[in-house]
């Protein structure tokens, strides 16, 4: 890198340690804390996210990075490589975001965000909504503030969705959403009139737990996660973090009763590490050795997760291993499993959806989430909102609004404009499948003989490794050379549950 | 607290904040932390010290001390209670060990001792003191120049054992460690006289690692150990460690065919965790919320490790449980149990050693680190030293550096004046528990009743929420009415191995 640039490094270097250490205490937090340090730790977080955040914005960061870009209009001066203009432009646009809200504004928002996430749990535990509710009308006022700050051209949304991915427009995830519904509702249509048989007996049954683990990093090491720089720990809400390139760790959870779970959570979490491994660590502490955006993180999770590990062919490979390990399912058949896996079944919580409906479950969000922001839509009247569109697109009533408007914690983080990306990521998902399939020789040949080793190094060299030196829609060009749309997304469902449910 | 120290207090809560991070890192470095990411977390650690030495030593917090203490005279203003007096002397006198050493000095310090760590593991490991000898030899004069930044009256090495025993000097070592090597060698040499049987056999057979660790954790629970706070985990040096005074960690290890091995540093780490678990958190994060010293430290684990869970009474509780566990004991008898544990036999390495014995490996320390310090012994002249110290002492001649001069990693560190405060925990143990029992109703009834809690509570109330308003010797003061000798622990080694070996 440009010598110039050294000062600088420096700067975001220590910046880069305080967040490591940030790290390394919510990891501690969600793995093995004991309960009864919870507010220290709380604070011992909240003092070092302070920290990072007043170095980050601070007089000598401004001057430092006011060196090589023009703090008003973000040009960077023409002194630089194309790789090194990027950094710079990207580390602009990131301390723009930083230092357009004024710090009273960040620390009342982290207090309040903090508040809510206990009155959530409550609320979601005694299933009540009016518990929460005066507190999310607080968040949602503060959440429009934070989209005032930051800027937009057309929608408030487009600002807070632009902080998970950004560049992305709300029109246009309204455009790919539109496709996206009408073909998984009349695909979900057709499978809800389907008379095929279920199978998920198969896979319900009682699986030793510590089984379940080590197949789980048998599967890790041979998708090539590096355990060298690495590690698996149990949390009950699996999580990907890094602490540093060469520090990349994950989280599973496993259900003695379901066996398929805690293998998926594994594998999505190991589909995330991969990305954070591949990053290149010369660019490290920069932007460039950073992932691109939220749905470009899950699209390599998902993939994962869904389109590899629960394709014929991956099982092909490992439900004889499965077999070996567990022999109540010795009499299973591959054609049998594969559909235990991918059953569809709508149901009320997005977290332990199928891959046909997940997707309506990131739109009835996505919808309700513009209202919110963009139309001020009444706090009091979401739990209404939310039953009727799980009633429109999914055909099933919630039964309580701990099972409804109250289930997922995002916003109590004030985290609006989160959601879409985890839809998006799946959009991306079949993209880079489709095309690895064209430049890896027999592809599905060798996931069915369990080398999974070619189809990583490619995405390590086509994606991961790119970092945020090329745009989502960039990246989504120069690998596959096209543009984003539902179209093959919808193709793979069609063909995939076609099959298997023979409609 | 007074509302006047407020100022002072959050700059002190800034700096407990960064130092429990740095607690994290080194906890999870010694725990979980894959082998590839530990170049990264040195610098996590080495910033986020930085940064914690630069608060304390900075202006800003000059200025919020110099407040209420004559920074000259270290004279406290008088407007405070006798307390907050003490703990305005302490941080006086911890700022004064802080800013007397210039920051370049700290800095190379700090540097060359991160280098000795590999460079002694690596001649240990190849048993090639010339490894090591270049290196330490610098140790050895940056060591004499921080006893001259931190000031001494008689010779360096009272400045430099200052910093782990506050207040102790040499001579008063010199004079207690001499009854101490004189007590114990006539001792050492009655029992190797003796023909008493040798029943190691008994606690040298195969036990299963998870009952073991199962095992400590009860004993744990019954010694008062705060879960809610606290836990357990694997390492390969066991330590105790502290995140905040509602987060108090240890570590042990388990070996198979050593069954008291582990047992005796879970609770050896177990006795340290408590005096941690027992701090006066009202006080925190100031001197008053700390430990007094390592040895009074020292005083709780080699208590609770050797006087109680060593004792007679301790396993007529236990054994019967350790039996149920263990059906490999089940014909061992307590009594030939007992003089199992407690089996004494001159070795070379001083973790190993058993209670008679270790003292004189510490002792044989402390007069060559003296030599070092005071006298300039010459590096190339150590091993002999140490052999023939070994062979006077011990009766035993190291066969090898890497079992003699090279077995601690303390001189590696530049802890010069560490070693005597093992045995100065030896010599406060006796005296609390001499206390105790003429406090505590029948107190080695119940403790052979399992019945730990009212002793802990003791220990508590006397002596763990006293904190550093006292000094080692005002506390030993007040608790027992009595001055430091060698004699109690040596009659209470005489008592109990003189009955053990029927001297």
């Amino acid at each position: 890198m440009n010598k110039k640039l050294k000062p600088l490094l420096d700067e975001l270097t220590e910046i880069a340690h305080i967040g490591g250490a940030i790290s390394v205490l919510y990891w501690d937090l969600e793995t093995y804390m004991p309960k009864g340090s919870a507010e220290a730790r709380s604070e011992q977080i909240a003092y070092l996210s302070g920290l990072s955040h007043k170095k980050f914005t601070s007089e000598k960061f401004k001057n430092l990075l006011g060196e090589f870009v023009d703090l008003q209009s973000g040009k960077v001066s023409d002194d630089f490589t194309q790789t090194e203009t990027r950094m710079l432009d990207e580390l602009y646009k990131d301390w723009k975001k930083s230092t357009c809200k004024p710090q009273k504004f960040v620390e009342e928002f982290s207090k309040l965000t903090s508040q809510a996430q206990p009155i959530w749990a409550d609320a979601r535990q005694k299933d009540d909504y009016s518990i929460f509710s005066p507190i999310l009308e607080k968040i949602i006022k503060m959440s429009q503030k934070e989209a005032e700050f930051l800027g937009y051209e057309t929608v408030p949304y487009d600002a807070l969705m632009d902080q998970y991915e950004p560049g992305l427009k709300t029109d246009e995830v309204n455009l790919l959403f539109g496709d996206l519904r009408d073909g998984t509702i009349a695909l979900l249509n057709k499978i809800k009139n389907s008379s095929a048989a279920d199978y998920q007996h198969l896979v319900k049954q009682k699986f030793d737990k510590q089984k379940q683990w080590d197949l789980g990093i048998d599967i890790l090491k041979a998708m090539g996660y590096d355990f060298n720089t690495g590690r698996q720990d149990y949390a009950a809400h699996p999580f990907t973090t890094e602490f540093h390139p060469t520090d990349v760790r994950i989280t599973t959870r496993i259900f003695e009763d379901s066996f398929l779970e805690g293998l998926g959570s594994t594998i999505h979490e190991g589909g995330h590490a991969l990305y954070e491994q591949g990053l290149d660590a010369t660019w490290y502490p920069t932007p460039i050795c950073e992932s691109i955006s939220l749905g470009i993180h899950e699209s390599q999770s998902r993939l994962w997760e869904n389109i590899i590990a629960n394709s014929k062919a991956f099982w092909s490979h490992w439900l004889p291993k499965t077999k070996a390990i567990f022999p109540q399912l010795k009499n299973a058949k591959l054609d049998e499993f594969y559909k235990a896996a991918n059953t569809v079944k709508p149901s009320l919580i997005r977290v332990g959806a199928d891959e046909v409906t997940y997707n309506l479950h990131i739109m009835i969000r996505f919808e309700i989430e513009q209202m919110i922001i963009n139309e001020d839509f009444p706090v009091s009247d979401l739990p209404e909102l939310w039953n009727a569109k799980y009633e429109e697109y999914l055909g099933i009533r919630p039964d309580s609004n701990a099972n409804g408007v109250l289930q997922d914690v995002h916003w109590a983080h004030g985290s609006f404009g989160y959601f879409p990306t985890y839809a998006m990521g799946n959009l991306y998902s079949i993209y880079w499948v489709n095309q690895a399939e064209t430049e890896i020789a027999d592809f599905w040949g060798k996931i069915a003989n369990g080398e999974m080793l070619e189809f990583r190094e490619w995405l390590r060299e086509k994606i991961h490794k790119i970092g945020r030196s090329r745009s989502a829609s960039e990246l989504l060009s120069d690998v596959t050379g096209k543009t984003l749309s539902a179209q093959p997304y919808l193709d793979y469902l069609n063909r995939k549950y076609g099959e298997i449910y023979g409609v």
